[in-house]
């Protein structure tokens, strides 16, 4: 069988384009004793993928030249020859950008996040598990309720709201008691957000976001989900209530940045409004999969979560879909459908 | 009986002078019944005024023009109508800026920050309570401990190391068992940091701060106490590893900056090294003050604690004092004595 797959062909200077990736088909080899052949259904494109491509130590190892790249994917078991996994099976795995592939899952026994079997829901899409019910949803989860910390009847302020991962935050905020001012960058987007209970949806494109942020929470903003950085960072600074938080999940307008980028010009507030700002990576919360799954699972099956996802089709249009990452072509979780 | 006390004339662009200051002699009434009257021996100057200057709000009020600036003094008792006070008696107070004053002690019951009696320490000045027993120490001791929260092993980087803040920081880094960098702007200041124990004293006016900063710490910082913001800053966070607490207590660079100061250049790396950035305020943990006093008392009487102290004499010379602090003539405690 072949599989067709993305290769990172140089490490993109800013934006990441066509030039930057290759399409490549591969032999697999036929699924030998203990191991499954997987045909991805669904593939995710994520922001984080982008600090993959420079050459430099971080929580995770850079992408190599020539290679395939990595990132979540929902496949379907097609042949199977390891026990407890049978034709028809959903599997996760961290083997996106290829149509398919063969593995062991014994191999992967103590590393549930790089491959292990999925439930089937009945009337949910099993891209969902690589959107709200996957590592997005489980990042907004952790950033909001274990950083952010929100209160009853706070407020809480989101950049990237139409997002995969902004987009539940805003909702869990609102299920938690909490007023909701998010940004996105389309009236659409906005009009979105509204509809799924935001109570303040402000297109930042539309330019003065301090004196938007302001109208929208005259007292003040409690807690920050960041995914934006910029602009957005030096107004929650601006904005923040004494004792806000801030949960640092991303920086998305940095991360195609080519020179250094200044940092907010209102440093200066965090000792006086005693701010916390603090950053985290999703992979340290794993022990709150269980938790996250079980409350978002039911939110759910209460129709109290909505989500939007942005599909684009075929394994040669993953490039594009991931460049249009950055700028702001979609709303929800981005996925190709393989 | 006469007080000569310091007046805000006017509100300072950039570095305070001269010409912001008034100096009045006023006539003090004869303390009553209930009442005191107080000599001050010594009064604190400490950069947080330069805040209090600025017409903003802030977590205390400005300074009003045309009235007498406030701050921590010790004084002594030369008159009293009060049960409990006695003359000779030391008293801490928020009445610095001043020769003397009449107060009813009764009123302060409930706010001993505002003013209390304080104990005779055979061998330490009265002036330590400004400085290593008072609010600049209680500041070192609160911020490192519960925001920064030091491992035995770990590295601390402070900056001001040769503060009044910073140097008890420095010292009890060492006492918990860190390795400790810290900061100061002469070799002067340095060579009495090392004699204090610390292991890697660096002059920032040298040069190339961030290499002084990787040669000490070749493994990167894990606490960040932060005195001064601006470059030292950014340095912090390129040189934090993963998981690193950063106390945030003031940014003495910028306090007098009349155009907004540009943040660290490379604050994305707060999210992939999962920092925690934290502002305090000192007032905030005042539930501390008789633990604080507990150890650092100890640790005094064991040797274990240096401190030095600028001492300018006069109360004329309050306002030179004060602006001194801005270009680092102060070796530890700046303080003015009466």
């Amino acid at each position: 069988m072949q599989s067709t797959e993305i290769r990172l062909k140089s490490r993109p200077e800013g934006v990441p384009t066509a030039a930057n990736f290759n399409v490549a088909t591969v032999d697999l080899p036929a699924p030998g004793e203990g191991q499954v052949l997987v045909r991805n259904r669904f593939m995710s494109v994520d922001p984080y993928m982008r600090g993959r491509m420079y050459d430099r130590p971080s929580y995770v190892p850079p992408f190599q030249i020539g290679e395939a790249l990595q990132g979540h994917a929902v496949g379907e078991v097609v042949e199977s020859h390891a026990e407890g996994f049978a034709p028809g099976d959903l599997v996760s795995s961290m083997f996106g950008w290829r149509e398919a592939y063969v593995v062991a899952p014994e191999a992967f026994a103590q590393a549930p996040a790089l491959f292990s079997k999925l439930p089937h829901i009945p009337g949910v899409s099993p891209s969902a598990f690589l959107g709200v019910l996957g590592m997005p949803g489980l990042t907004a989860y952790v950033g909001l309720l274990e950083i952010g910390q929100p209160k009853e009847g706070e407020t809480v302020f989101v950049s990237g709201g139409a997002g995969a991962v902004g987009s539940l935050v805003a909702q869990i905020a609102k299920i938690k008691g909490c007023t909701v001012v998010a940004s996105a960058g389309t009236d659409e987007k906005c009009a979105w957000l509204r509809s799924a209970g935001v109570d303040h949806a402000i297109n930042y494109k539309a330019g003065d976001l301090l004196g938007q942020v302001q109208a929208a929470a005259p007292k003040g903003i409690d807690v920050y989900f960041d995914n934006v950085g910029g602009e957005h960072l030096e107004v929650a600074i601006e904005t923040a209530r004494v004792g806000a938080r801030f949960a640092e999940c991303g920086m998305i307008a940095q991360y195609n940045a080519t020179d250094p980028v200044p940092g907010p010009r209102n440093m200066i507030q965090i000792v006086g409004k005693s701010l916390k700002i603090q950053g985290f990576i999703v992979y340290n919360y794993a022990h709150l999969q269980p938790q996250f799954t079980a409350d978002v699972g039911r939110w759910i099956g209460e129709g109290r979560i909505k989500w939007k996802e942005t599909v684009k089709d075929g394994i040669a249009s993953a490039p594009a879909a991931f460049a249009g990452l950055f700028d702001g072509s979609n709303t929800g979780k981005m996925v190709v459908k393989l």
